[in-house]
């Protein structure tokens, strides 16, 4: 590839990737006055524009997890300020819904997996009160008749992925953010450091520092040393989208969730009459197709849980892929090479963990050191070949055979 | 709206919708010398676009349909010849496959109808053998375990509705049919006769005769004094496109079909690798929307009869309305007002009985009367209002509970 030098010093970051884990980055740390851009096709689309937007940092606990959970809630925490103040910078909306999350059981094994995922929250100190079933359709009168019993969380939310992407992507462009639209092709190093990209048509990006922030694809990057690549994979999800026509309106009034046949099942309603079904896992490669099989379990799941959404059109079946780590917990922070860093493996949390995020790359960035990042470096995974360092939240403290949450590889 | 007169003699026809229907009737008699026009927004979409193809009269024969039976095979035995001319006239293929249609059973009471359907078919001298599960699966090996047993029908095949369409678009054009792209928006009477439509923009369209062949909307022509408006209604069908990667190819071999839980079910592969799983039967008024139950339904349904489907790629959803009638069977010829004709009301059969309704309309509209097309007269359902007279092929011969094939309303 024909490579174009331009000047020496270049942006101060090069950010590739424009999801939503990428312009969160490019946005906050534009804010602190540094030079940005980012290189992407198609920026602010990604596998946020097929996500649900669940912020679930308590439903989806899994046990061994807590350094993550912790990220998570903080997160969480972040969201009102956060939306607020991406709306009035972007001038747009997110989406952001304070609506809670009731997950329920559909069966005696649902139940005792449940029952043992509430004690666990309530052990941690997290808010999550348990209902009996007539409880739980009380509060979503759609739910259907079998269910056993539930799980509220009041502190679950939602955003709309896609609007909050559409959002720090205008929010970028007005905090000067430069938008390169096409993909990076190598990564430059000069004297054992990262100095930039080459883009695919050839043209040289001279940056101070890389952001690797493209998703399942952020190991994929030519001219990175392997030491310095992130371990991430595809993990795919399908997900529907249905619309609530004004007749059935609300239908559901806050996320409903269950395990069915040992697959998660979602039904997240947006105030615009969207309801979003999600979602299955597959460790198919770097494959998007919608499959029958996947429609067809998802539809046949969330008819399980709210047998009315026979009636709902479906406008939407789409394919992701979510970006998984070897321990589910993102990578944040610097690589083993110097001037490159890396944010991604986020694996169901990318939306959630995004205002944290943007947070901990720009104060890295600008040369701190965070605590709360610590133990998210990309490094746990890079010490020495063969020898895979401890993950965080990977050590259990105690026998537990909950499998509720984030699938294990 | 306001009417702008043109030339008082105009087209010799003007077809009021350019679905195949319409089209084959357009293609005949401008093959005759008359100068021929089609109003339609769209010309060679319609109903077509959705279908699935199945060519399917002896597969889905009803019991006190023979009169309707007679016409189905007749335009069956026309398609290998009609196919050929049109692939001919237009230089496009047609898609047409004779490949055979396999129906199956899964249960014991499936089993008992498709013996009493294949008895049926014998006493009527149609061509069917009944295989044991074990021998259908040998023709297919994709099929359900379960499979109890089937009816091999060599003579049901299948073409293309989409090719059929644009081959006979093409066709039309070359023949010099004119197309006038917006919809009829009134019928024209002068003297107690049609003498042409008026168009959504005002223009006026003058024409010796004027044939309605819009499909499930044949009967809302503003205009059309009431005894002369087609008893049409939709009935709507839900029909999804996968896709059979190379390694799965064939898949299948011929078209597979069963009733599952009351509906019907089918898969007709076509030779590109596209496979067409169909169709729902709902009569919801003019409503397109695909569901996310629909959709539920027929891969529930598919998955039981060919489990292996959940590896596809699903690459369409999509809902067509059915021209249906109250006999299930088509208006052909005149109408009760002179110069106005139909040609709609093809409810299931109307990719099936294109190449007769082309060749009998033709007829029709240059002065003939041909014997073939007297049950079918749209006369039959205007002789006096409130007393409706007997349909083709609705008189019982004797009690029978056979209730599969096409469904009553």
């Amino acid at each position: 590839m024909h490579t174009k030098p331009r000047a020496r010093r270049g942006r101060d970051v090069l950010v590739v990737g424009g999801g939503v884990v990428g312009l969160v980055t490019a946005w906050r740390c534009a804010q602190r006055g540094l030079s940005v851009a980012v290189a992407d096709p198609e920026p602010g689309r990604g596998a946020a524009h097929v996500a649900a937007g669940m912020l679930a940092a308590v439903t989806e606990l899994q046990y061994g997890e807590q350094t993550l959970l912790g990220l998570n809630l903080a997160s969480a925490r972040r969201y009102p300020s956060f939306t607020e103040e991406l709306e009035d910078a972007s001038g747009l909306p997110t989406g952001y819904r304070a609506c809670g999350t009731l997950a329920v059981a559909l069966d005696a094994d649902d139940r005792a997996e449940l029952r043992e995922l509430h004690a666990f929250q309530s052990a941690l100190g997290l808010e999550s009160v348990w209902l009996t079933g007539r409880e739980c359709r009380r509060l979503e009168p759609m739910l259907a008749p079998g269910v056993r019993g539930g799980l509220r969380v009041e502190g679950d939310h939602q955003v709309d992925p896609r609007r909050l992407a559409a959002a720090l992507l205008r929010a970028c462009e007005r905090a000067g953010v430069d938008f390169l639209r096409q993909p990076a092709g190598r990564l430059s190093v000069v004297a054992d450091r990262a100095a930039g990209v080459v883009l695919a048509d050839g043209s040289a990006v001279p940056a101070g520092q890389v952001v690797l922030a493209a998703g399942c694809r952020s190991g994929l990057l030519e001219g990175v040393p392997e030491e310095a690549l992130p371990p991430v994979r595809p993990v795919k999800g399908q997900v529907l989208r249905l619309r609530v026509p004004a007749p059935f309106a609300p239908f559901l009034s806050r996320t409903v969730r269950a395990v069915v046949r040992g697959g998660h099942v979602y039904l997240v309603p947006r105030e615009n009459g969207e309801l979003v079904v999600g979602a299955t896992t597959e460790e198919t490669g770097h494959d998007t197709a919608v499959t029958a099989g996947g429609v067809y379990e998802l539809l046949r799941d969330a008819h399980e849980l709210v047998p009315g959404i026979t009636e709902l059109p479906l406008t939407e079946a789409l394919a992701g892929l979510r970006p998984g780590s070897p321990d589910n917990a993102p990578l944040l922070g610097r690589t083993a090479l110097p001037g490159l860093l890396a944010a991604t493996g986020h694996h169901r949390n990318g939306i959630l963990l995004t205002p944290v995020t943007g947070d901990l790359m720009a104060e890295i960035v600008t040369g701190g050191d965070p605590e709360q990042a610590l133990p998210f470096s990309p490094a746990r995974f890079s010490r020495a070949p063969g020898t895979r360092p401890e993950a965080p939240g990977t050590r259990p403290e105690e026998p537990h055979t909950l499998t509720e949450g984030v699938p294990s590889r």
